[in-house]
């Protein structure tokens, strides 16, 4: 029974879960499901050079997409720093639970390549109000949120427009303004969403793959979650752009497109879980309880 | 630099992390001061009987804060549990990302005691629109959110009132309906709060201390976060009631009253995080980013 309970709990989980049939009476489809079943068309291709591979020491890769759009030159910077194989050998060093990761070169010496410096445009919010497709129920942070047709989650105040910290962004660390960070050192979120982050800090992009290889680490037991005395910070192998992986490696991934008839039924599916396993649906969810569907392109 | 840039970072932390003073002008006092500063008056006791210690077999401790007030047979039979030990010798079996720690007999097979079982009052709401120290903006799954007198974040339709899944709450797992759980199968939130979850599920309270010790467990490897080939469940040595040990080995907590004009000045600070590292406050937040303030008693 518990097994079985537990796999009942499961039902209303991640999109990426699967789900057991455990109903006689067909079920309607979970959101999973409805994203999987998605036609071709639906899904877009994440360009190679959006995609940026973190490689650990323990053999677990963290794969990031990033967001050009949002925040172009953070985006070049760390670029830059791949192709720079900067970030070889430095290291993990901070995880404090329930908010983020964070990495890059904990000796604070290494020096930046050229060009690489925190300094030009903060980058924290875009100009305009972008069109989205809009969550049902109003956000706890901003009068608009919702999903670009370049599927990324984002708020919005009508004028700018900005994404959203929510499980697994990654953004750029930085100092006490006017400080924006150098993109040297990212980190990505790890617990419930840290929304009054937003327009505070540059987001450049989210982890598409691996984030539990940094969830799962050791908290750390140095103030704020930095890692104390007997702690190792877990070691970076590599950093490299799937761009700069021969056409056979690289990693390809997809994403449904927010702008796709599915998109929209997979998020009335997310605001409105159905039975078996739920009774009431909610009528709404936040913005980052509707993770855009990301998957590995066969 | 970038050590420096992950403190100030950090300033926008959880309400546990300690807030370093790097502004030669006085900040203001951050939502953590502000609680920590409270008087004595502002925080309630935790009955004795509300805390249920797990000790898992590395040594680590999970205590949980339990809440009769809003699942009293649920509470019944967890205390039942742990007064039998029927926790000692289980495990900690399924860690999904982003999602639940779940824990219990793997097995399936271990006895209940007399007066355990998948029967009675689902208690997944209570009746009543309760009265609530409320957030300043909208909630995205009720149309009231906010905290009771008593210290626990509920959401409300003004009818009925329910406790809100926010990180580290704890429930119990359960079967298709009608099961309603046994109580003996406890999971904990480990990421964005899963609130699809409330009023389809029992919550029974939430981890006031050690949630890491779930959090940073391995991921499942098996569906839907259940420990698979290879991977060992954390084995749970006992399970007890702080009411059960000796006086002088009981943890005691204590947690900053809602009803308290403290926790209205936290509460505030929480939905505008303020300058030196914020420079545009939000203005609200989601009743999950506001964590209840919970410490040791000394």
């Amino acid at each position: 029974m518990p097994i079985l309970l537990s796999l009942a709990l499961a039902l209303a989980g991640q999109p990426a879960a699967d789900t057991p049939k455990k109903s006689a009476a067909k079920p309607p489809l979970s959101p999973t499901e409805i994203a999987n079943k998605a036609p071709a068309a639906a899904w877009r291709t994440i360009a190679d050079d959006d995609i940026l591979i973190f490689t650990l020491a323990n053999g677990r890769k963290v794969i990031i997409q990033l967001a050009p759009a949002f925040a172009p030159q953070h985006v070049a910077r760390v670029r830059t720093l791949a192709n720079r194989k900067w970030w070889d050998d430095t290291s993990v060093y901070r995880i404090q639970d329930n908010y983020v990761a964070q990495w890059g070169d904990v000796t604070e010496k290494k020096k930046l390549p050229e060009g690489v410096a925190d300094s030009g445009p903060a980058e924290y919010t875009r100009a305009g109000g972008l069109p989205v497709v809009r969550m049902t129920r109003p956000d706890s942070f901003a009068s608009i949120a919702g999903f670009t047709a370049d599927g990324w989650p984002v708020a919005s105040d009508g004028k700018r427009s900005w994404l959203t910290h929510c499980y697994a962004m990654v953004g750029v660390g930085r100092d006490l303004a006017p400080s924006i960070g150098s993109s040297a050192e990212l980190y990505a979120v790890i617990g419930h969403a840290p929304r009054a982050l937003d327009r505070n800090i540059a987001l450049v992009g989210r982890v598409i793959e691996g984030i539990d290889a940094l969830s799962s680490l050791e908290r750390g037991t140095g103030k704020l979650g930095f890692y104390g005395d007997g702690q190792k910070p877990t070691p970076i192998v590599s950093a490299r752009l799937a761009s700069a992986l021969p056409s056979g490696e690289r990693p390809r991934f997809e994403y449904l497109s927010p702008a796709s008839p599915d998109f929209a039924r997979y998020l009335h599916a997310r605001e409105n879980r159905e039975p078996p396993f739920f009774t009431v649906p909610a009528g709404g969810a936040d913005i980052c309880n509707v993770p855009v569907p990301v998957r590995r392109k066969t």
